[in-house]
């Protein structure tokens, strides 16, 4: 798969729905319809591969990621979470295991929001968090639509059946490259995700004066500079967790003028803040306001919040069957919160769902040089295997 | 004279020996010719308009300043010390006053250093700090060299008379307006010039990891802004000065990749220090190094010096002849360094000098915005007047 859209440095570049994206689409539908797997892509472009179940009526239980990936992305973002459910589908298949709830593979459309704005847009959609027929009308820089590029999908694959949006589903379990250090640095094999974190985001600036730096004695600056770092100090201080489990970060910080010699009279800073409790989130967030203007010395501070995304928590069957595979496999894991979004945020509000990460090296993700082991690989697609298997029994 | 150069927004636009300040040469020129004065330029560009004494052989004492600015420059800078030494000379010939030595209003080139660089070029080449040759080969954007910019001059005042080179002057003493606060602040109405502080400039690179901001722990991060904010406070302790003579600014700061959700891998900065003391300078700068990397907790540091000039001080008949002047007439004065840099830098190593500031509307310079009052002007004036008189008598 990392051939399709290969960018010749290691990566991938692979936007939704573009050729190369399609492809990947046919490839597995093609791969399904030798398995004689049942093969629907709903309105919106989420394909869906099925094996059938013993039961007539009973919710498919379904596990997946996405295709696309960033422009200049690794090999294992998404796919790997597709390609670890079709390894899981096809050895269950040739064991001639017979489940009683059918078993999906899922591709979800546009996770990485690249093409077309904003991400996890296959999963909002399908189960109803955001409007089909609005994201349908997405626009990429050429001007296409994601309704033209979903009808291209239609027909590269012609056999493929209509799925309805919000189909009930019986549970969701995706697997997902780290994209964090953490399983790596541990020596762990699975995380087992507890949660995907919340999100609050602001944007600071402060406001002094312009000035000589040769001539203006320090009594006489407003020094806009001198402010934000101690209003960063300040923020790091607030925001320090032993637990280190919250994440803060201060990536984008300007200094303007930005010349030697003028003292600066404007600086413009965000924060990205991060954390699966949404208590901690709102307790911290409202905070943020009061310690920058404590902080400051002499200049004006304006502070917004630019965005919010509440946390979502893995709780009850999707977790509790990974850890019994995990353990049932010997395979060493721990329970983490997810930094990254991915599409079982929509589905968590939607059936009973799950996520479990397989280790990163050195963290690195959305880079060219993004790497895991196939061990890893292998142990992950095992555990989902075992997870369809236990949740069948379970559910 | 502000006229020539105008830039519609209140400030001038009147680089090195362009068309505008060839015309503030030529008028000059042709006032000094009405009055009878000589007229000489030098090989290098610089004017000079000559009242005669009465002792043959006499040095002359000399005021003036450069008649050049900032693209986006006020009507002030440089200028104000030409047309105060002009005002003097035409006040004293008014007067009838026979000196002993000859008085002389000079006009140095391309100080700004805007069209050709570097800055102060004119009085560097006069007291033979720079080589003639050398800086006349010095080119503008457009090619042009200084040498054909210089002989343009020539051709405009072709009544001037040649002045060699590193002719001696008894004395050199230049108005300025101040380019910084202290002066208006403090009510006061001169500012007697007790040195051009030195400068050290500093590079300091952080050299951290890029992470992704959701997924990677603290504990695991190397922040290169995180570092950067502990460096940054760390500075500030060390250039704490009681008596705020020092002048410590980071205006150049810039955070790699600079994106939201990016744990930033580099930080770059400028540290831009100035000192009268050489000694301070010494001491002070030798120390960055060591507490840069003290400061820091996980990042590689990288510190290098991009700059250093020795500071100059004002001692002697110049400062002591303003102070006099100043006195005589009830004006209310300071002595105070300068903070930025001026021709008398290089004087000073080649006669006695001195400087003399005016107040400066806000502190603000190098500006379309730059102000000051007439009255301060003419204070100043009369100041370097006195100072001329008072010269002739002591030396």
């Amino acid at each position: 798969m990392a051939k399709l859209g290969a960018t010749g440095q290691g990566g991938v570049n692979r936007p939704a729905l573009t050729h190369a994206d399609i492809e990947v689409h046919v490839r597995l539908a093609k791969w399904a319809r030798d398995r004689h797997f049942g093969i629907e892509i709903d309105s919106y472009g989420n394909q869906f591969m099925r094996r059938a179940g013993t039961i007539p009526d009973a919710l498919a239980i379904v596990s997946g990621s996405h295709s696309d990936t960033q422009p200049t992305g690794g090999r294992f973002d998404g796919i790997s979470g597709i390609l670890s459910a079709v390894e899981a589908l096809e050895v269950i298949d040739d064991a001639g295991i017979a489940t009683r709830h059918p078993l999906e593979i899922v591709i979800w459309n546009n996770e990485e929001g690249v093409r077309f704005n904003p991400t996890n847009m296959g999963s909002a959609v399908y189960t109803g968090a955001s409007a089909v027929d609005v994201m349908l009308a997405a626009t990429d820089r050429e001007g296409n639509t994601m309704g033209g590029a979903v009808r291209n999908l239609r027909d590269a694959i012609p056999w493929a059946k209509v799925r309805n949006l919000k189909t009930p589903l019986a549970a969701f379990v995706e697997l997902h490259i780290e994209q964090g250090p953490v399983l790596e640095i541990e020596n762990l094999d699975i995380g087992i995700v507890t949660a995907i974190q919340g999100t609050r985001k602001f944007e600071v600036e402060i406001i002094g004066d312009e000035a000589h730096a040769g001539t203006t004695p320090e009594r006489f600056r407003r020094d806009a500079f001198v402010d934000a770092v101690k209003i960063a100090s300040a923020l790091r201080d607030l925001f320090y967790d032993p637990l280190d489990i919250l994440r803060f970060t201060i990536g984008r910080f300007e200094v303007f003028p930005g010349s030697l010699a003028v003292v600066p009279g404007r600086v413009l800073f965000a924060i990205d803040l991060r954390h699966p409790d949404n208590a901690v989130l709102k307790q911290l967030g409202r905070q943020v306001e009061s310690v920058c203007n404590k902080a400051a010395t002499r200049c004006d501070i304006l502070v917004i919040e630019t965005r919010r995304a509440h946390p979502t928590s893995f709780e009850g069957p999707v977790p509790e069957a990974i850890e019994t595979a995990a353990k049932q496999r010997g395979y060493s894991f721990k329970h983490m919160p997810s930094g990254a979004g991915h599409d079982a945020r929509y589905l968590n509000s939607f059936c009973h769902s799950g996520m479990l990460f397989i280790p990163c090296e050195g963290g690195i993700s959305h880079n060219e040089r993004e790497n895991t082991t196939p061990e890893a690989l292998a142990k992950g697609a095992q555990v989902i295997a075992d997870t369809l298997l236990i949740l069948d029994e379970r559910l």
